[in-house]
């Protein structure tokens, strides 16, 4: 998988070549050819020099040692469509153009090999900044993966940050910026516990993605809290989109029913959710009590508008690009966690239980 | 402006150059460093060999020239957080994955000189197709910079696609894909007309830019083909997106009330409305109907589920990448348009007054 990437490999010439020719390190040469850090002259010419001699100018470095390389910072999401994924794109690219800098997006339907190209063709571009936004599944593979782009990007002298997603290794050269969503995910089941609500249903789980399993744990944190059983937690998982949760909610009305409250993973499960809760006949907030996370734009616009977590997202995007592009000796700080708070609207209220007595 | 772009200019090396050392045309340069075309093998060896004489690899053309360049497709959307346009993107990303292809989603909030930059950047990379979208005021910049991309990118051996927006010359080198935004204003203001509204207002106007003049046309033109006097027209010009909705409309509703309906120039202004009209202890459709226009996924889930015109926004987006690749010898047919159909949910009802007769 790592073949594309390397910097070695298939008889190209390497970095390596051209160090060996200069007589200097391959870290020298990087610096060169980046063009970000101050070189003395003659190093500078004996490189290009030693560069242009070996050809290497026909490796995808070629643009940088031109001069040419336009700066740019490239977010990779797993889709655009989700306004989640839309509102960090928003926002690195507003953080992105407030600093000059062209911002290119990425979609990967969640697909690794496309991420990978991704960052390969962003690196061979010299981007300044590379972010990769969203939960993830953290597996071996994913680990690997992450290594290899931390890497092979801080080599080519660009940055690497992580956003909403965990760095397999605190070690690798990669900026980290997530928002607590353990944190959130307690606050708005507390939110509903105290609201009267015993039997709630967490719809949206997401077994072994980050982001899914963080809200999960703070949802269940929230039971114990409040002295509720372990056994009272119920945890579908369907999975996000708003078709999974019109379908796990619909199947879901159709066994006994003895939650109160659902709490889904975002808000498109939510409104998936709510159509399907509508569809049975039932209301939200009156029979059943409904949250979402993340607060989208348009859940204020929800029938009826939507209690959720807000997180966020727009901050999230500019805030990769802000500490990407801060001078590294600045802070060793490579680890950021931004907050989330409820937004209290109107589709949670005490359960028909307590109304009636 | 152009500047950039030209293929000469600021004593670089021209594919001119390259043309006249190797005896050939300038066009047989590109025809060759686009890798695209067939070229006698003896042509191409004298084309390489004179570019890289003449250090043409220097030139942005660079990876074409060595053989790389990933293919590539592009779209640049206004604002990938409006799900109109994350629509279409992702409709482009389907259809480029499934040909093979990375696709690169570029957002310019409206700004010609970031389109310019990013137009430049995908010839540079060699990207196979390259999208622009949505609506436009076609005023002589307009004209000047398509014209500008249209021969850029076709010299490097890219096709250029207008989605959603017209070419300002039926001779350039670009493809357009439009959806027939005047027949889908006329059909859902028929539809208010129909259920017995005789004062509709059109909010969201955008004086000059094309997709939102052509909705404006056909609303007319549905007055008129329902005997209604041109002066029953009212056109607020408030632009688009959810804040503008909101802004105008509570405007609207602090003057004495004539109309009984609202037609949105898109889902987000209806959004924007609907809340407007809500704030104002009104109820839509009892009291206002109320349609939009693109039919977004969550236009459903709106409090009442909106009446809109759908808009094959993703198809549009499929359509454009499957079309730029067709072999251009395959069809003239430069100019496609795609149809729209109007979604009736509950978001229409007979004005007040005839259901009190």
């Amino acid at each position: 998988m790592g073949d594309g990437m390397a910097a070695t490999g298939r008889g190209r010439i390497t970095i390596r070549d051209v160090a060996g020719r200069a007589g200097v390190s391959a870290a020298t040469v990087s610096r060169v050819l980046s063009g970000k850090y101050p070189v003395p002259p003659a190093t500078r010419t004996r490189v290009l020099r030693a560069a242009r001699a070996l050809d290497y100018v026909a490796n995808p470095h070629a643009r940088a040692l031109v001069g040419g390389g336009r700066k740019m910072v490239a977010v990779v999401v797993r889709q655009v469509t989700n306004p989640f994924y839309a509102q960090v794109a928003e926002g690195v690219e507003a953080e992105a153009t407030a600093h000059g800098l062209l911002c290119l997006v990425g979609s990967t339907g969640g697909d690794p090999q496309r991420e990978m190209e991704f960052v390969q063709l962003m690196r061979e571009e010299g981007a300044s900044v590379v972010i990769l936004a969203g939960g993830v599944v953290e597996d071996d593979a994913y680990r690997e993966r992450v290594a290899h782009y931390a890497h092979a990007l801080d080599a080519a002298g660009s940055r690497l940050v992580l956003c909403g997603r965990p760095s397999p290794d605190p070690g690798l050269p990669a900026l980290v910026v997530v928002f607590d969503n353990e944190a959130g995910a307690r606050a708005i089941t507390s939110h509903l516990i105290s609201t009267g609500h015993r039997r709630i249903v967490f719809l949206g789980g997401l077994p072994g993605n980050t982001a899914l399993d963080a809200r999960v744990t703070g949802y269940r944190a929230a039971l114990a809290a409040h002295g509720l059983p372990a056994e009272s937690a119920q945890i579908v998982d369907c999975g996000l989109g708003r078709a999974a949760g019109h379908r796990a909610m619909t199947e879901l009305l159709k066994e006994t029913r003895e939650f109160t409250a659902v709490f889904a993973g975002d808000d498109m499960v939510a409104a998936g959710a709510l159509r399907a809760i509508s569809d049975a006949g039932l209301r939200v907030p009156d029979d059943i009590s409904l949250v979402g996370y993340n607060d989208i734009p348009l859940a204020q616009d929800f029938n009826p508008p939507l209690t959720t977590v807000h997180t966020p997202a727009e901050q999230l995007g500019r805030a990769a690009v802000r500490l990407a592009l801060r001078d590294p000796e600045e802070t060793a700080e490579t680890r950021h966690v931004l907050g989330t708070h409820i937004v209290v609207r109107d589709s949670v209220s005490p359960p028909p239980s307590a109304r009636a007595q």
